[in-house]
């Protein structure tokens, strides 16, 4: 079993705000990241599969559909987005922590990758902050 | 002469749209960045000052002076915010490219700095892309 | 189960010397750490925890929370110091090497972390080097 | 248990073709990667042991020792060569993708590293592509 | 006067190996870099333009439209292929080193650049290694 | 003329103490940097030297000499060492400051680099502090 890994990047706008709680209760447990008219980061994008070589190609996948997958089904979606607001895939009445958006990602991506096994979906939102899903 | 820089960062907000153009020109010229819902960077900032080592401490200027004054003129202003709305610095007439920000921080920052001499802002959109500004 | 990561940073000086050993000893076993005089790094530790994330508000845990904990517990203590004369939480008898400086992390944060699960300390001490615990 | 990871790097040039295919079936399952007189990269080998760490030393195993094996056994064999020409530790016969050479690698280090056990080969090919393998 | 700097990269096989000299010569002089079968490199490429910001837009020039001739004329011509051999735009008879390589890459890009003025070209082939030119 | 940059590293403790000033003014400027039990970094040093690419070589000069002689010269004469106390280079009445020692290695460099000219000595303290020197 070998593990194969992939970046991708894209930059969006969010706000993290909980819509039945007063501006105060928000002001106490989000700070500034509840700033009314948003903030945003660039996110990194490591999309982790495992299995075995191909005996003709070295390849678990090929790295390039891998890539082509996770561009057109995640970050072409997400991409100079307000992710709050513009995007599909994050359900209006969840929370666009970078926590959920990485369970978001493993759903969509989970089905979809079936040369090799999805093995861990990582979400960098700083230098300092990051996510890690394992689906499970 | 000896050049000191001090990093600091931010994230933030913004859109590129200009108000007098049609929503066409707009997306021809600024693509994803004139997205109506905003989109958003981790943004790193850069300021260089230059001037001669003091005897009795080595410094040029104290960094610690350095990074408290970049951080209550700049940072703080600017972290967690929308660039477009949010912040006094910048002209609400005025594009929230990097370019301009540049200019706008080192127009802040300049008459401020007395200890040593402002030489450079320079602020990192993306890890692709970067702006620099000498006063003139 | 997801995990989140907190990086938070430190400089201090060390060195790797066993007192119960000849000169001799030290040099062959520690080399250039052995240095009488000291040297030191620019230490970078990754604090994971793993948990749910709350409905409310899509945390595992606040990293707010996290990041005040890490500084207070550790950073602080250990941030412009001597690991090996400076420090409380170092035992005078331990090496003050990376290896147990993880552990040492490891078991003052775990009973402190009580909103999520403490999965891994990660001690980077240079560009080359670095060493994870997960607590067994 | 606590891992040690030591990061070694080299550059290299190889070409993925597959001898027993067309050039058109090169072409279309290795694309850019096939061209006939090779590409390179710049790869960064993290190589990852286990152990408990010693009570006189603070260490898993001494990192110099295993700074040398990684370097004797691994990177002065591959740094500035063709990884399909040069390098007696590929054979002829197997692809030189990122996912072969990290079990390669593996294979050649595991019954080398006595003091402390290899727990990960990871091998960075670009900074979007990176493979690791655990032995199994 | 604004500075802008684009970052794109490219992977690339070449060789440091003087034709008229002996393979003793070479030896001495290139070292590793004259392996015979090649070796390569993940290569950075940075390039700087200055002029003022335009009112309407913010920018210098649109960043997007240094990105696409940046690719256009260089880095899909470098990327993938080897540099004595496979590329038109380095003369047979001249050295691939990354000072000539700037150079070339300054000369194709200079009068192509119109809406600014081309500032730097800065080319890393290592972690360790990087050129500058200015045009002159 | 062409700008060729080598990066080398060391790790070292210092301190930022004026013995002729009192324990207070000593807290008061330099803060923590004046713990009496030091403290450290890992150091990066870019050293820059310009010229005209030979024709045979397309070297300004041979990055692998310019390698040897910062090490000789800089970085085994400062590395695990303690800059207040071990090291011949920084004269025990001078403060040990970043400012400082990037003019000390200029100096010394300075007039052993013949092959090419000495252009910039960037330190680079943490990842948020830096100075450069250009000899004037």
């Amino acid at each position: 079993m070998v593990y194969l890994t992939r970046r991708e990047t894209f930059n969006a706008a969010h706000k993290l705000y909980n819509n039945q709680w007063t501006v105060e209760q928000n002001a106490e447990v989000f700070g500034k990241c509840a700033n009314k008219n948003w903030h945003g980061h660039n996110y990194e994008l490591f999309i982790t599969v495992k299995g075995k070589p191909n005996l003709d190609t070295g390849f678990i996948m090929n790295v390039k559909d891998l890539s082509r997958l996770i561009k057109k089904e995640i970050t072409e979606k997400l991409d100079h987005k307000n992710l709050n607001l513009d995007v599909d895939i994050i359900p209006k009445t969840m929370m666009p922590s970078t926590e959920n958006l990485a369970i978001i990602i493993w759903n969509i991506l989970n089905p979809l990758i079936t040369d090799a096994q999805l093995h861990c979906v990582k979400l960098v939102e700083t230098e300092n902050i990051f996510v890690e899903y394992y689906g499970e």
